[in-house]
């Protein structure tokens, strides 16, 4: 047999999904896993008659593969990654390539990048998003990292990638070092903040209007087939029909728990880092946080009294009001990442292109939806688009939709039903809009306390006051004490 | 002169207010300034006539201290510590101590004691609050550290500390290494809520009811004699009185814009670490952020159209309505910050007496309030409560306002008012009193994509399923990899 093109290390469900889909775009794959059992349970099972040449070494998986050598890594982010490395590092030539595709945190890519390229050889760091099914079939791949490398893993990465309609690879170039596990993390935050959403619009439906898990699931699919096209509305849709053994939905015997210590988190300290109001996000982690807590929220529903929801007015109309919160709520939690997108650019020196990363998320990925070739449109026609909100058409449909948003966000607190991401995307659009805030009087406040100064709107940025506020404190402003 | 009883490094404002408090209980205390013209000029001005004793070298400084010695570091959190540390290590004696004063991340506190005690020495890390004003008649003041230390210096910190009617100090041991500085970076993001939500109110009574600041004063007043009474209520009611030289109110001339770069960020990146759903505070850091982008908001305000803001009805009881809004919001941020504490006090050991903070918090600081004296209250009766709402007290006080509160949530987003504090406030309560969230969905949708499996509500915790939703997956569940 021919030497391998690429090598891959871990064989997990995504590690084995990935070498498939390879190898049925014309790739001789090489694999190797630390518990050798699975390399020969994988060639001899799902892999049989396949290019796949098992290694039961690091030695025999080097001696496997054309040079220069590309080698993914499908193992768990963190230290493993380091340890597999320093595994490989030795037996490497100068100009090999080391390629994570796990989960890293972008300083850990960003640092490995420079440690590998220090030793002679080339690093990627790349998010590959669209779960096991996506690596099987064509997952969306965001590579970044050492750019000598990206001639070379290229023709691989975008033959395996989802394409779009017509036929462009959700693949490309992100940037330098963690650039591409940075606009990964940011994919990872954005899902977490749809997720939310749509959990939002099914309790609305579901405690306020009353709904059933078959009347919801006629609605998603019939949300499915508009401007809210996506994989996540279409799993949903899916999962309101399914059934139980006792052909009850699914979907009511499932516990209301969610887990969060990853990339959602990552998203938004990285947004507190770099001073941006990912509020969406944000409340979609902590609304993470509040579900884990079951036990002490099972008590607190027996002290805590609320409202009865009690709805007035037509059903099908406020349908049609949460479907337009959700589609607005979904717009400020774009324009939000890609905010901080454009802030972390600046931050770490990358040359993003905005629209390349909508397409990248167009396809393949779980966030993949219609939506998404909007805001390509969006950053085609204006590349240098401050925000989402001021692009023509996402203006047009947040206004035509907002007397709607309005109201859901109204119904839910005089009912009592928590909708955390609708509320914080309407503060947000109505702060974004604000050509004054009331921070005038937040300074106010830290300058009488702590001497902090103050700018004017009659004066020109960059002059900073003082007052004496009380007559008895110095005339000194603070210099190195901040509260 | 006798030796002193205390010497104090740093000259800034917080620093020689903090020596003249010291002073003025009756203890001598020598100071030392890097820029020793700092010195004399301190020396010879607002020190003149009093046992303080200027010091132009460390040598000097460690000469005229008693043993053993005890130096307070009043220096830019950050590099100047650790530098400032190594200057005068070398100098010092088993069993001497070093306090640090200022503003410094908790993680560095504890990096500094463990390093400065395997150097045979004491540290203390002390959250000091007050601002100026508080450094010189009484601040708040939070220390912890090396549990040696705290007898020597307890009785000159409990001098110089802020005092509650019956003459307790707001000052007592927090905990072992970094926990001081943990408690006082809660206080500082409680402090940036409290904030926000004073400035959610006036927006309202500003954009909605059209008040002027001279009407706004006489509410702030009113409130400051009730519930609401506080430090942060009274210079808000004072900064809305307080005229331009044109005689106009000076807020309305100040730019509205605030800055953010600590403590509130480091609380929210803490809540994320921990995984406590700290929205409030969050929401409190993300609107400094928007505030802080004034020419982006000025752009979209001409952009992005809204409703025009038109309030009908009585605007008396609308302002019961806010103020009622911003006290129950006030509980839950209280509440949130809390919760994080005891989930910092779990992962590093510490043994925090929650009643004793809130007496800390009681006087000195920022945040002072009657408020604290009755969440004082909660935990005297109940050391183990686990959520503030469930003290009998702020449950009877939420739920008596909670109208209210509904009836401003819905108001500010039907007439575009961005509340994001009162509304994730609200949002939290709904949520921790809901036996059941949405995250059934969300758990089923992560399976589904992801074959992250789910807890079932028929079947005992800590049982895992996963369910082959599109008959085309795999039946295994996702191990290593997680989206």
């Amino acid at each position: 047999m021919k030497k391998a093109d690429i090598g891959l290390v871990g064989l997990a469900v995504m590690g084995e999904n990935l070498i498939l889909n390879m190898e049925s775009k014309g790739f001789t794959v090489a694999c190797y896993n630390r518990t050798v059992e699975k390399v020969d349970h994988f060639v001899q099972g799902r892999g049989k008659g396949k290019k796949i040449i098992g290694c039961h070494s690091i030695e025999e998986l080097i001696q496997n593969l054309e040079k220069p050598r590309k080698i993914m890594m499908m193992v768990k982010a963190g230290k493993a990654v380091d340890d597999l490395i320093e595994q490989l590092l030795p037996h490497l030539d100068d100009g090999d390539i080391l390629i994570d595709g796990g989960n890293s945190h972008f300083p850990d890519t960003t640092r490995r990048t420079e440690y590998v390229e220090s030793k002679g050889k080339l690093y990627i760091g790349t998010g590959v998003s669209g779960g096991e099914e996506g690596a099987l079939t064509g997952p969306s791949i965001m590579p970044g990292g050492s750019p000598a490398a990206w001639p070379h893993v290229k023709p691989i990465l975008q033959a395996i990638a989802a394409k779009v309609e017509d036929g462009t690879p959700c693949c490309d170039w992100v940037g330098e070092k963690g650039a591409g596990h940075f606009v990964k993390m940011v994919h990872n935050g954005i899902e977490y903040g749809d997720m939310q959403l749509i959990c939002e619009a099914y309790q609305l439906m579901k405690d306020l209007l009353g709904m059933s898990a078959d009347e919801m699931h006629k609605v998603f699919k019939a949300w499915n087939e508009g401007d809210l096209n996506s994989y996540l509305i279409e799993i949903t849709r899916d999962i309101l029909a399914f059934k139980d053994e006792d052909e009850q939905p699914l979907v009511d015997k499932i516990l209301d728990t969610a887990g969060q210590k990853g990339t959602g988190k990552w998203t938004a300290i990285a947004a507190l880092d770099e001073g941006i109001a990912l509020t969406l996000i944000g409340e979609a982690v902590f609304a993470r946080c509040l579900s884990a807590i079951k036990e002490e929220r099972v008590a607190a529903s027996k002290v805590l009294s609320g409202p009865t929801p009690k709805f007035k007015g037509s059903k099908k109309a406020f349908i049609e009001d949460i479907k337009n919160a959700l589609y607005a709520s979904k717009i400020v939690s774009y324009a939000q990442g890609y905010t901080l997108m454009r802030a972390a650019a600046k931050t770490y020196g990358w040359n993003l292109n905005y629209g390349g990363i909508a397409l990248m998320w167009r396809g393949g990925c779980i966030i993949r939806s219609i939506f998404l070739g909007d805001i390509k449109k969006a950053f085609d026609k204006n590349p240098d688009l401050t925000n989402l909100l001021l692009d023509p058409f996402f203006k047009e449909k947040v206004e035509a939709v907002q007397a709607s948003w309005r109201r859901v966000v109204a119904r839910a607190a005089e009912n009592g039903i928590p909708i955390p991401a609708f509320s914080t995307a309407l503060c947000y659009f109505d702060g974004f809009r604000s050509e004054r805030l009331p921070a005038n009087l937040l300074q106010a406040q830290r300058d009488y306390f702590g001497a902090h100064t103050y700018e004017r709107v009659d004066k020109a940025r960059g002059e900073f006051f003082h007052t004496n506020w009380t007559g008895r404190g110095g005339e000194t402003s603070a210099s190195t004490y901040t509260v």
